[in-house]
């Protein structure tokens, strides 16, 4: 399927941007200012590409309103260039719909249900009691067990688990790889064994969801784990049993958050996040990358635990002086008061006290 | 398999508890104490959860001798009410078994060896002399390669891999998405190249394991990977070559274990644990959630370097102060020698030394 | 395949190794100091296994100068003996290679060009388009979509997913589960939504490069995500879209690369390493485990924020007194301004004044 291209006036006003430039210019395409050519529509939204302006042979650049004077080429000014772009990126290359129809190799069971309108790809599985939607895509080697229900426009991309009864909602992507609705980790100790503890809930994702490559998502203990609309999962993602993830929230790769635990919604977490079980975050938090949150969170803010790597020699030493920091900490009180230091108190290891500073420094 | 219920009093029989109640009253699922209603059987195992108590509709609840007296509706009071619980939801809501057979979608190579009470379902592939036991079911999806050998009632879930030769004790079940087998990371520097070491050994897996989705487990360089008997491995988990992990260890999400490291007996790791290669662990070992074990240990005991995040302008001071570290620990030590102080001394970077205390604090 | 062994005269002559025995000795196979038995060619690399030496049985072993006069029996002496051991173990047990042809399971599909060499085994699906080159192995379950192109000798060894378009070069090896080429973590933020941005690239991997089981590598917003010749992935990694990874870096299980980011060549990176987006880092840097880079790397050297685990008690009070740690710092100084210290001075937060030292100490 190849678009034919699209002026830059039906852009501008499809989208509502302000245009400096020629309307009948057209845009075939787009690129990145280092690489885009002629017929090409390219964007500028992270600053730190701000250099590479001067020089691109786009045809014309979506970009906001500080650097649209500096734009060489014609220019789509948008309020928010990144989703300007995202959209008429999507109409310039568009998806490639699969025809209705199951493939002759794939497997559905008699009992299921598949609406005529979707596609079951080669070597695919649909078991028993299984709904899938209208236009829903169903790719090659994904597994869809008994009873779990895709509504419409779903897209299983290739090679994904559905576990038992597992629901997900309109239009939700799932990257190759993914498992939802796995036993959750539940285990009862039982003098030196455990016993596996039936895992009896499912798992429910939303409308517009989108799950990484390889990410898990288990199902409940008792009761559901939960993505809500518009949730953004990067992939190797791990959510425990019972989670619920607010709506709209986004997290990156490499993120795990334990059993139990409730995020709110618009919160955004860095790659390799990870929340202790049993907590609830309020809404719009962020977390840096890295960052483990391990108490409630009832504050919308940023959190953060981030180390950042350093030469490891000097390294070393940080290290070495941690593990006498209480001893540091007990010595300076010490001297405070062999000085006769008036204000010598315990040293508090409440954060709230480093924040109140010292008025002499 | 519907159940149909079953009395308080056969389950406090059954399971040695103390009934409070009626014996006669019938349930006939679980359910947590919220969700509750007429015919549910509920539980008190987290201490969190014990304000939903006094407002529960459960049938009955099981639960600890601690909570017994405040249980408004019948109780069944055990020693480990969380074991009991397990094992009454598993009569409530018995495991389904597949009928035996092989689905005509599924590729099983004739020297392959299949017991006729196995199940090996849609999409799967069972290579050449692999055996596989008795009631073992293989799962849509799963590859299960030349000369892997599965014992009776092993359950592959669905889309497993299991790499030849690969070896698995009675009753392990093995999630979506999980490999076992592989080969490890087994690399030979050789000038600025490296070269792929073989990896000739295997992976042996014994009874009642449980491995998650998307784990991987790698097999041995030389000699096998083990995972003894009652381990119970969560998602996205590493094990790397020639690792030993202790019966009925327990490790969450996320961990990962490099090459050739033993870890003991009843060991516990909480999500995001780490281990760096060729250690000893010993039994009975708990480290907590996203903490990293770098050297051997030989006592028994809980280790942490969990860093809780906190909000993220707190933080940075913190680490532009660590980075400081050094600096502020030889200069307290000048300021300890000016004062004439008789126990200034070099601040030791060892642990031990900072437990030893300041007697004057 | 049964090898029917070598002697050691024609090993040392082959691999140019200084032979400290009978040159008419056969060896059949490889083995581990501790496991070896008659016929074996053991090696010795990790100094940790030397004690093993003395008592072992193997036939011969593979070691380095330094080892050599402490070696009971044949020794195969060689400036890199891991090099020479990776070598004699590939002789000693080759790699089966699966004949030509394709599995009457597999799928694939007419317009896909296939090599009459390649072999294409059971339940696999090979889409439109895609290209197959000689001898590439295309395991069980392995999805290869749309217009991929795998060159010569190339393996996936078993339930691998390539997405639309990926280009893989020659040798290289794909492990169990591992995805190449799903969509990255493109989003544009409109209002309290997410909006999905295109992504439009493709992943280009080079010659000889092997990735490990469960490995997601993401196909470029615009533009490719590329992973040069010789690059060693492990498992469970992350490579985030339009990265780049130099030749013959290698990374260790677990590690995380945020999008954009360009990692230099011969780069190491120990299990569970991290990198933020948009950085630059150059050749030959070594990341150890855990550590993560937030900033990019001009120096090549090691860099490290690895905290290892210590018992938990002794780690509350070092995480206590940091989030006191800004206060510490600021009562230090305090005291050397009351002390008339003419050296007292802003404790600086740049790791570089730490490295400078105080020359009274």
């Amino acid at each position: 399927m190849t678009a034919t291209g699209i002026t830059l006036g039906e852009l501008a006003v499809r989208f509502g941007c302000e245009l400096r430039g020629d309307p009948r210019l057209v845009v075939e395409r787009v690129d990145s200012l280092e690489s885009a050519s002629d017929g090409a529509l390219s964007f500028l939204i992270n600053p730190k590409y701000r250099p590479q302006l001067a020089t691109t042979r786009a045809t014309a650049v979506i970009l906001g309103q500080a650097a649209a004077t500096q734009c060489p080429v014609a220019a789509l000014v948008a309020a928010n260039p990144h989703a300007v772009y995202a959209r008429v990126a999507e109409i310039l290359h568009p998806s490639v719909r699969a025809a209705p129809g199951v493939h002759p190799s794939a497997v559905v069971d008699p009992a299921a249900d598949v609406d005529p309108s979707a596609h079951v790809a080669a070597q695919a599985f649909v078991g028993p009691r299984a709904r899938i939607g209208a236009r829903t895509f169903i790719g090659p080697g994904c597994v869809v067990e008994e009873g779990a229900q895709l509504a419409a426009d779903v897209r299983l991309v290739a090679r994904v688990t559905i576990c038992h009864g597992v629901r997900i909602d309109a239009r939700t992507i799932v990257h190759p790889g993914a498992v939802i609705g796995a036993d959750g980790f539940g285990l009862a100790r039982d003098g030196g064994r455990w016993i596996k503890v039936p895992q009896l809930g499912s798992v429910r994702i939303g409308e517009d969801v989108e799950i990484g490559a390889n990410t898990t998502i288990d199902r409940g203990a008792i009761g559901d784990t939960i993505i809500e609309e518009g949730v953004k999962l990067d992939n190797l993602i791990q959510v425990g049993h019972n989670c619920v993830i607010g709506a709209h929230s986004a997290i990156a790769a490499c993120t795990g958050i334990a059993g139990s635990t409730i995020i709110g919604k618009r919160c955004q977490v860095a790659g390799r996040g990870g929340f202790a079980g049993h907590l609830t975050v309020c809404d719009d938090v962020i977390v840096t990358a890295t960052s483990v949150i391990m108490h409630s969170i009832t504050e919308p803010g940023v959190y953060s635990a981030a180390l950042p790597a350093v030469e490891a020699q000097a390294w070393r030493k940080t290290v070495a002086r941690l593990r006498s920091l209480d001893d540091i900490a007990r010595r300076l009180l010490r001297l405070e008061r062999a000085a006769g230091d008036r204000a010598a108190r315990h040293i508090e290891p409440d954060p709230a006290q480093a924040k109140k500073g010292d008025p002499s420094d």
